[in-house]
């Protein structure tokens, strides 16, 4: 099946063109309630996914067999593949790169009706443990210079079942979003010395009008420029440009499953259980971002429509004040 | 009302948070099937609607009142608004602008149940001169920096209201994904000494497999890095950055209102009448685009869903091949 990665000859950005199977016009991927017995992800169905490269389970358990608290298996229709000889070509006018890469999938736990707001803190940290083992052994990969974390939750999410999954997408480029707070990020240093995620934390904290919850090592806030109603970062107080750094730190993975849990029942309790994407931003393969970028979580709670507008412009219409999201979600934490 | 421009420090992205009213957490807008007798755009509900500022109507009719073909009003709603004075401002670290613009709706049509697909050419026709007039009106105020026509239809497609209707909006600064283009292109000119879409046109037509439909002045072809399954782009074959230019060609009006007909008839029977947003790209009111910017009108299906990798890395995921979906949309015309 095609998969490649075509560039816009004008945006620069890259698209991922992936066929997995020849399509009618009309028939697109809705979220799936998978009925009980059919979940790929429940115990007793491991069979029906791609053996797993990784899983925590209980002693005497065997791969690919249930007794996992959290399983991670490649995703059986990946967008990008390892198995693919990584190449860069021209086509006429155009660029393209062979769709080399690894599409991931981390089931967060066998339970098939449960959520983040609904998980325990320990549960949590498992599942952060899972992202990070994956990601440090990713990386190992000298052709990949981007891994993306991230989650869909919820019909209207883009999830395509409804069990509570995590992916990871490593891909052989550096995506257009992560270039561009790159470039903000780098530039705001040349200007200024100091991390820009570093300035906002300290303004927030002076302000307290948009952080929702601190602890020791985190901060959850709604962005000034919040793109969406209720989007919120989580951000590591301490500057560090790489998720990964964490791997050592087991204090702060078991800060920021706390972090979760507790932002994850307000926000499910706010906004009645919404469906909500969580991106984990952090910084590429490449030399030199140590000192300008910050690592950080954006969750983007899909209750709003994205129109033409929004798609013309790159502008985003948000018709809830941060000021406001912010005290709704901090009531009561 | 509180409308306001706000910068993301990071991306310098600009967001736009217009609070209409307090809303509860839980209460967003979903696109409304008005019940005919209530519909604000109906005949005869004329005064629902903030005064109309333009419209194309049977002589011997009065302003707000029935008789009309076309119609435009400022939004009831608006994201930006005229009567707010024009001020750029800091707050603490961040920086914004007040909401000064523009937001009309264009009533495209008396009849409520009807689409771009069962419009005669010459109603198309009407509504093309329709945003000619209002752009080179608004066009005028200086302190406006670009203009946004764009059309959001059908269910899931971000309108709130089902009676056929496109917006303007005019905004004090070039948004981002205008100004990502014009960087790009005026790159690529630097480069080439060509303007890169009409290099994509010629490239487009030499290779045939993405082209959908060409006219004598236009080009609707399947962009080689399509971000979404049958995403649609019309290009004019002769390089032109400015929209507005066809106001004096009365041929291209009828010609694009021909195109317009023919592929959206094409659309709707193949992808079964989609949800979609139609953004109309073309320069802003800067000097030195014209050699190297090229206007054109983007038409996105929203038949598939954007989620967490979208987001979180600006890569589209497209499960259709541009060329796939060229083919299927061509066939019969």
């Amino acid at each position: 099946m095609l998969k490649e990665l075509r560039k816009d000859p004008i945006t620069r950005r890259w698209v991922i063109i992936s066929k997995e199977r020849a399509k009618r016009p009309h028939e697109f991927e809705k979220t799936v309630e998978t009925p009980i017995n059919f979940c790929p992800f429940d115990y007793g169905n491991e069979s029906l996914t791609p053996p797993e490269v990784l899983s925590f389970r209980n002693e005497g358990t065997k791969a690919n067999e249930s007794g996992w608290w959290v399983r991670v298996v490649p995703n059986k229709f990946p967008a990008l593949d390892d198995k693919i000889d990584f190449e860069k070509k021209g086509e006429g006018i155009y660029d393209k790169i062979t769709g080399y890469g690894y599409h991931e999938v981390v089931i967060e736990t066998p339970e098939h009706n449960t959520n983040f707001s609904k998980m325990s803190v320990n549960q949590l940290k498992e599942i952060l443990w899972a992202y990070l083992k994956r990601f440090n052994e990713i990386k190992k990969d000298s052709s990949i210079k981007y891994i993306q974390i991230f989650k869909n939750s919820g019909k209207d999410s883009g999830a395509s079942l409804s069990h509570p999954h995590s992916q990871i997408i490593a891909t052989p480029i550096v995506p257009f979003v992560i270039q561009e707070e790159l470039e903000g990020a780098s530039q705001y240093f040349k200007f200024k010395e100091r991390c820009v995620y570093c300035d906002i934390i300290d303004e927030e904290i002076r302000l307290k009008q948009r952080v929702v919850y601190k602890t020791e090592n985190f901060i959850v806030l709604e962005p000034y420029a919040s793109r969406f109603p209720y989007e919120t970062w989580i951000l590591p107080l301490n500057h560090s440009h790489d998720f990964s750094s964490i791997t050592d730190e087991p204090l702060l993975i078991n800060d920021l499953a706390n972090v979760l849990n507790v932002f994850f029942k307000r926000f499910d309790e706010i906004l009645e259980n919404p469906p909500f994407n969580l991106v984990l931003h952090t910084s590429p393969f490449i030399q030199g971002t140590n000192e300008y970028y910050h690592w950080h979580i954006e969750i983007i709670p899909r209750i709003s429509n994205i129109a033409g507008f929004e798609w013309g412009t790159g502008f985003h219409i948000n018709s809830v004040l941060p000021e406001f999201a912010a005290k709704e979600l901090k009531k009561g934490l």
